[in-house]
């Protein structure tokens, strides 16, 4: 499918629907360039995504104007000075300007439901940073440091036009791994090329994001307990991938992780046989390995809009807690599917401390599974009517990643 | 020379010896973390650079208390609540506390002249990019669009450690090359490489600046026409490059310059044999050709510190307007020297217009040369008590550049 016109009208169109308006004016400014604190070097740009969605127009210093009876939309770019811009002749009263809360809150709600449109420009940057995925499986090897293959990573998604990441790269080495939001990237490998290397890196290109994560050995070989780690999040992200489809709840998915991590840990030994999984759930024994949510929306922006309807409010548990997204699935939400199990240093020392947590696991068996640091396998996905349109295409398997890298 | 150990306690001196002051307190406070626009992207950090004048630390939301009496320097990382870090037990009265803008003065006046330890660092920093610039090179006849190159230079300085740019690069093929702030770096080459590539791309590395430029034609061999152009350019940085030293003028620097622009364009035929190069200048001919000025200072910031010092106003002036610059060199200085002929389309056409300037043109000839674009060297180097030391190591003879680009 090729879509060459941005579709600004259609999604004005679904905004004023959301208003429940047949006429007005409403009138939006993009950003404009920024510097460097009082230095004269310039920021890169990037054009804040709700001026994006309804203009498809990546410059700084517009206006738009858009006439919800007409359809007329009249983008005024950089060069005009603003006063002989924005109004053209016209001199609306301050009664005939939309109220700017109620048309943020529209435009949001409109972003939600991606159109078939906006989901080839998310399956092009997919494509764009799968690939790029893929190079630095078969260079990490060769590579010495974190740094390596965080500019690799830039660099093969950059040469093909995509010039911004859709968010800082986090490349972390073996316990590096567990440091949820490591993005120092700056860690050598002292030629130790038998740890696990996590690599959560995505382009976006025309403003729209992608957000992929891979965990493999540097030197492209499983050992047993990575095996088994690795095992445990890939059947995590596999039942839910499999049980996604409109109508299913974000959390329940959660759960559905959480649930797996749990009996796999069982089943390697890091939690105790004497206890059933419920158990350990009621307790939130996940939550020390799988303290984040499963996912999030993704769209313009790499955390998207929507991920809370107006009047829900966060879990108050541990993984829970930090979910991005509570709401049940909808055909044409692209939101992204990332369970993970780590050993975070912090979180074992608090558990440890724990007389209930602490009981549970078996101490001896985590220490050696600490080194390995943690995995996270992460796809952007598309809701369709009947299950997931994956856009991510790096592959994941053991087998597939150790054929890969050689 | 090695400098581990980063000089903050020399460089509070400094500043408080250009204040005037034997004692009190001073407290800043380092940049804080930024977002894009509303949503939760973390923007790549850089520190203020004052801030990291004063303490060599790059991290965010950072304190720092200096008593100018004791030296006591005490610096207060993120980590801790405001309210229990900055004053440790102390109590200062208001007027203990500096007057900002005075102080801003003073670190302005004290980065001025750069140190031993902040010359290593920018040594280090321009050898980094020049090597990358070298790279760009040898590279150039394999590359199809200026997204590669541009893509290329990230990533030779990122991977080894420089993750930001001091500016964004500017890499424009052919006529692109006219356009003095260019960034948009995605023209191809449509297997055209016949042309003339302008790169001026710089990295930084612990927060001070490299900014180097080089032209050359994408298949690495220069035509007749080229190297007539390129010859009045390097000419031009030649004699600047020969002449500088202590107490030299930098206006003087650009004027010398600008008369070897104008005396290389009437022998090229491009300016009418039958007026005086004297003639030209008072027309300010030069202003057509080399329409900005002859560099900067540089440091923490690519445009650094201290080019006009307090009273010193702009010359009205076509070229000279825009310089950055207006003072006498003093050792301990670091500038960039960055002359160039450009064929810039708007120029052109206004100078055809002008009946006085129109006829010191001969037309046929310069629309040969038009097509060119333009030709920018540009070196960053150090005023020393006897000439200069040159940072930037990368070739720029024909003949060395034709036997890099084999």
């Amino acid at each position: 499918m090729t879509v060459t016109k941005y579709p600004a009208k259609q999604h004005w169109a679904k905004v004023a629907r959301i208003l429940g308006l047949s006429e007005g004016l409403v009138y939006l400014k993009s950003d404009t360039l920024k510097e460097r604190h009082d230095t004269d070097v310039e920021l890169v740009f990037r054009q804040e995504s709700n001026f994006y969605y309804l203009t498809g127009y990546n410059e700084h210093g517009a206006h738009v104007v858009y006439d919800i009876k007409t359809h007329h939309l009249t983008l005024l770019p950089h060069q005009q000075s603003e006063h002989e811009v924005v109004w053209a002749g016209r001199d609306p009263s301050a009664s005939e300007l939309l109220n700017i809360s109620l048309l943020k809150e529209a435009i949001v709600e409109a972003r939600i439901h991606k159109s078939a449109f906006e989901i080839e420009r998310m399956r092009k940057i997919n494509l764009l940073s799968s690939n790029a995925h893929v190079v630095l499986m078969k260079a990490a090897k060769e590579c010495e440091s974190e740094t390596e293959l965080d500019a690799l990573f830039r660099y093969e998604t950059g040469r093909r036009g995509a010039k911004i990441q859709a968010y800082n790269p986090i490349v972390g080495v073996g316990s590096n791994a567990a440091t949820l939001y490591y993005g120092r990237n700056s860690t050598s490998f002292n030629q130790d090329l038998g740890q696990l290397i996590l690599v959560d890196a995505g382009a976006e290109q025309d403003c729209y994001a992608s957000d992929i994560t891979r965990t493999y050995p540097l030197n492209g070989k499983f050992t047993p307990d990575m095996r088994t780690l690795y095992e445990i999040v890939l059947e995590m992200q596999m039942a839910v991938l499999e049980a996604l489809k409109p109508g299913v709840e974000w959390e329940a998915m959660h759960r559905l992780a959480a649930k797996i991590a749990v009996r796999g840990l069982q089943q390697a030994g890091v939690l105790r046989s004497e206890f059933s999984v419920e158990t350990m759930l009621e307790h939130h024994v996940d939550g020390i390995f799988f303290p984040h949510g499963l996912g999030h929306m993704i769209g313009l922006d790499v955390h998207d809009v929507g991920g809370y309807p107006k009047g829900v409010e966060r879990i108050q548990a541990p993984g829970l807690r930090y979910l991005r997204m509570r709401r049940k699935m909808e055909a044409g939400f692209v939101v992204t599917v990332e369970p993970g199990v780590y050993f975070t240093e912090y979180i074992l020392e608090e558990a440890k401390q724990d007389e209930t947590l602490s009981r549970f696991v078996d101490w001896e068996v985590l220490d050696r599974f600490q080194r390995l640091g943690g995995v996270r396998i992460e796809d952007c996905v598309v809701i369709t009517e009947t299950g997931i349109d994956n856009l991510t295409t790096v592959p994941k398997t053991i087998s597939e990643i150790e054929e890969i890298m050689g």
